[in-house]
Parts: C-alpha cells; sequence; structure tokens
C-alpha cells in the first residue's frame, strides 16, 4: 500500500518497497528556543532555514509545529504554510492539537498534505478526520484513545482497526492512514520497546498500512540516546516502519536509515548510500578547512 | 527453542527471549598479522589477550580458528583449546574447514560446544554431523549446497530444511543446528542484503531453529562499514537473529547490540545498557587520564 504526499509539483510515496521517507522533525518550537522567539515575533527566518537544511539532509517531508504559546495558532500555521511553499516545493506533515490550525494551513497548501495526528478518540477522529476528508489529506493515526495507552499488540491493533474504519466511513481510504504504534521510553518501562514492535509487525500484516514513528521519545532518560534511536530506527524498519518523524541532520540518524534502505534493497547499486558519505566527508572536510 | 552451549561449569543459552549472544571474531590468524605470526611460533599469548578482551567486551561465546598455514592444525587447535580452557569458562566454536582440527578439539573440550560449521553439501554433512552426534556438540548450518548459494528464501529454506533433516538423521535435535543464513557484500548485489533478511523471517518461521550470521562481511568495498554492519545486526535482531559471529571489542557493534536487547525487551530495567555505558565511560577516562 502506498501512501502518497505531494506539494505543488513534487510527489513523496512511502511504501513497504520504497526508500525509508524521513519527516524532518526541527520546525517545532516547543523544544527549541530561538525557533520559539523569533517565530513569536512573526521571524519566519529560522524556520526557513531548518527547512532548507533537513531537506538538504535527507528530509522528504517537513513536519510543521507552530505551537507558540499566546500567538494565534492558525494564522502563524497558514504564514509558515505560505512561507515555506513560497521557496521550496516538499510535502508538509502539519503538526498541531488544534483542528483550526490544521484547516487553517491545509486551506493555503497547495498539494496533499499529512496531518499530524488523531487518535482513536471519538473527539479526536470527529476533528481530524473531516479535514482529512476536506482536504484529501492524509493522517496519521496513533495508537491511543479514551482509556489511555493500550499495553498490548492486540489491544493497540484495536484501536487501529477502529482508526481505519472511522477514516472510511469518512470516504478517507487505508492508503491515506499513516500508523504511529506508539513508541515509549524504555528506561519507564523496560518491555515497551518489544510491545510497540510487536505492534508495527502485527498492524502492518492485518491491515497492511504504512507505519511511522515519533522514534526519540523511546530513550528518553538514559544514557547514549543516539545510539538507541538510530538502532529503535533499523528495529522498526525490519518490522516494517516506511516513515519517522525525525532529525536528518543527525548524521548518525540519516546514515543509519540509508543504511537501512541498502540493506533492505532499497538502494540500487548502493548509490544512495555513496552518494550521501560523499556529501558527508565533503561538509566535514569544508568544516575543518573553512 | 533454545541451544545450549557449556564450557567447563559456565553454559550459554542461545534464543529468541534470551539476550542476544556475541560470538567473539577476533581469534582467527587469517585476517590479524600478529595473531598468525605468534601462533606459528606456538606461542598462544596473543590469543589468549584476544580471548580476555573480547569476554571482557561481552563476548558469551568465542570462535577459535587456528587456520595457520603449514602448521598442524588439529594440535594447534586442541593445543589453543586447553590453553583457554585453562584460563576461562566460556564456551568456544571451533571454526574450521578440517574436520580433523574440529574432531581434536572437541576430544579435548570440556563442555558442549558449536562446530564452525557445515554446509547443505553431502561431503561436508558427512564429515561434519558425525563430529557433532560424537561429542553432542551445536553446528551451524550455512545456506549454501553443491549448486553454490541458493538466490531466493525459498531456496535457502529447502538447504535449511535439509541440513535439520540430516541433522536429525544423526541423531542431533533441531535445537543444536543454528542456521546462517549467509550475509553477502551488498556492493556487489545490492538486493542481497533484503534476500539474507526475508531468509531469516522465513527460517524461523518454519522451522522455529536459532539463527546466527557472520556480519561484517556486508559490507565489503562500500565506505562507512560500521554504520552498515551495526544496522544490519539490527535488522537481523528484528527479523530473529540470535548469535552473531562479530567483534564485540568495537564498542559500536557492541552496543549496537546491547541497545537491541533492550529495545526487544531483554535487559530488564535497562540494567545492562547502563552498567555498559558506565563501563565504556570509565575506559574512556581512564584512557585519557593515565
Amino acid at each position: 500500500m502506498n501512501t502518497r504526499l505531494s506539494s505543488q509539483t513534487h510527489q513523496v510515496i512511502i511504501g513497504i518497497e520504497q526508500p525509508f521517507v524521513i519527516i524532518g522533525e526541527r520546525i517545532n518550537p516547543t523544544r527549541r528556543k530561538r525557533l520559539l522567539e523569533t517565530m513569536a515575533a512573526g521571524d519566519l527566518s529560522v524556520a526557513l532555514e531548518d527547512a532548507r537544511a533537513q531537506i538538504a539532509a535527507g528530509a522528504q517531508v517537513l513536519d510543521v509545529n507552530a505551537g507558540v504559546p499566546g500567538a494565534n495558532e492558525p494564522k502563524l500555521l497558514a504564514d509558515l504554510t505560505r512561507a515555506i511553499m513560497a521557496v521550496m516545493d516538499v510535502p508538509l506533515c502539519f503538526d498541531s492539537a488544534n483542528p483550526a490550525a490544521i484547516d487553517a494551513a491545509l486551506a493555503v497548501y497547495p498539494g496533499k498534505a499529512l496531518i499530524n495526528s488523531t487518535t482513536g478518540e471519538e473527539r479526536m477522529l470527529e476533528q481530524v478526520l473531516p479535514l482529512a476528508a476536506k482536504y484529501s489529506a492524509a493522517v496519521i493515526g496513533v495508537l491511543t484513545d479514551e482509556s489511555g495507552i493500550p499495553p498490548t499488540p492486540d489491544a493497540r491493533l484495536a484501536v487501529a482497526r477502529k482508526i481505519v474504519k472511522r477514516a472510511a466511513d469518512h470516504g478517507i481510504p487505508a492508503e491515506n492512514v499513516i500508523v504511529d504504534c506508539l513508541a515509549l521510553p524504555v528506561g519507564a518501562d523496560w518491555k515497551s520497546g518489544r510491545v510497540t514492535l510487536d505492534t508495527m509487525r502485527l498492524v502492518q500484516r492485518e491491515l497492511g498500512v504504512n507505519l511511522s514513528l515519533g522514534a526519540s521519545n523511546v530513550s528518553f532518560g538514559l544514557p547514549d540516546r543516539k545510539t538507541i534511536n538510530t538502532t529503535y530506527l533499523a528495529l522498526g524498519v525490519a518490522c516494517w516502519l516506511t516513515a519517522a518523524i525525525t532529525d536528518p541532520t543527525v548524521s548518525e540518524i540519516r546514515m543509519t536509515l540509508l543504511a537501512c534502505d541498502l540493506l533492505m534493497g532499497r538502494d540500487e547499486y548502493a548509490a544512495r548510500w555513496i552518494k550521501a558519505y560523499r556529501a558527508l566527508q565533503k561538509a566535514a572536510a569544508a568544516s575543518t578547512n573553512p
């Protein structure tokens, strides 16, 4: 099953026989002070620089979050969308808990976007799915519901089924639903990594939908987070993870995901691997001999 | 299915719900000049130092190869076995293309060893399986046969079935057969990584046996081999790889495999992860402040 996203003229395909899709996570002011300050002042230059850097590092889609406290989020998200689209041709993923903000951004967006996200909660489904239907957007479905985070793969599969079914009721085909099986910190619950991986295999087998993950959370509170995060991405790819919201400007993440493509038979003649390695070498040489 | 190996008093269990087992690859003179020279002169001190370093770095089993050109391999492998057993209590994996050498080593070995390896070739099966039966050893079965390397997962599964069947004919239970699905350089054939991973899933599902891999070969001829090798190990773990012949003294390999255990729910309270991280930090501090 292939999920197609698009910007003005550029299409990105997410699917298990396609190269892994990195959704760049950096345009998110909740975790980044300088981005927050500039966006709060209506200055989008840092956000645009983040967009450029992530695309250069291999992001095929950009997550865009305009959650600046006190700001008019719908206006800010729409402004950011226009600003990025004015200079870049890359699909966007609108990341907000505010349906009005997602609506405003989709209204000015020129292609097929991704919505981040709904859960299995009734309230969320009824707010988010009509937007996906209205704009023919794809949507990320996170496997939680009114009762919280289901503890077993089977219980999470039931939430995935519900989201896909409710999407269908709104006329949204399954290929426009990307399921997030929910990576939780293994430092808090050492069995949670396995539950998520088993859920991914199960959801892919039973529903055939594409899978995405916010994978940085899994290492929270533990040392050497980078190794945990890159290893989790590789384990995920073998369990049919097809996209992740992550930071491609971290070279270890980017190279691990390219190695996954290479080792999963998705990098013809290792061409992308060799190209990325050379680009890294060149960048390293440039930074030591300015 | 659990494969049990032992030395004098120590048992190692290989299985999908067990921590991943690293079979240390360093005691192999074919690739290491100083080890070759010392072993050729009958000096086993470098080999013993390699044994110690690998155990300290997390090897649970040691691969032992005495392939020194011109040497009496059966005598050398038996001497090496005695020398290691005199000071260490860790299961060994006898790595030789010479059945007489494996026989000589097994004859002096105090526990249940692993034989590396047979293939699906008649000649090999008839030489190696009787040794595994005679000494109640486990054996690695590499998925090649008279016609070479089967190109598809199904054809490799057929070789795995044959090896398991022929082992049974010799009274060797399936839990004493560890299948190596054969990692080939993706630089030479960009589809080969995927064939091996798909074979691993298939062999585990159909036969339930444990899987091992010599994983360093996959990156041959490509840049940034370390990232390719560690990523392949993680992809393999998600496809039920339970052991690998690799070098735990490379900290990236060791930490990736520990991260796999952590993320597969095999590291209670992340205790081994945190312990290994602290040990690495301590070693780094010691090397900068001697």
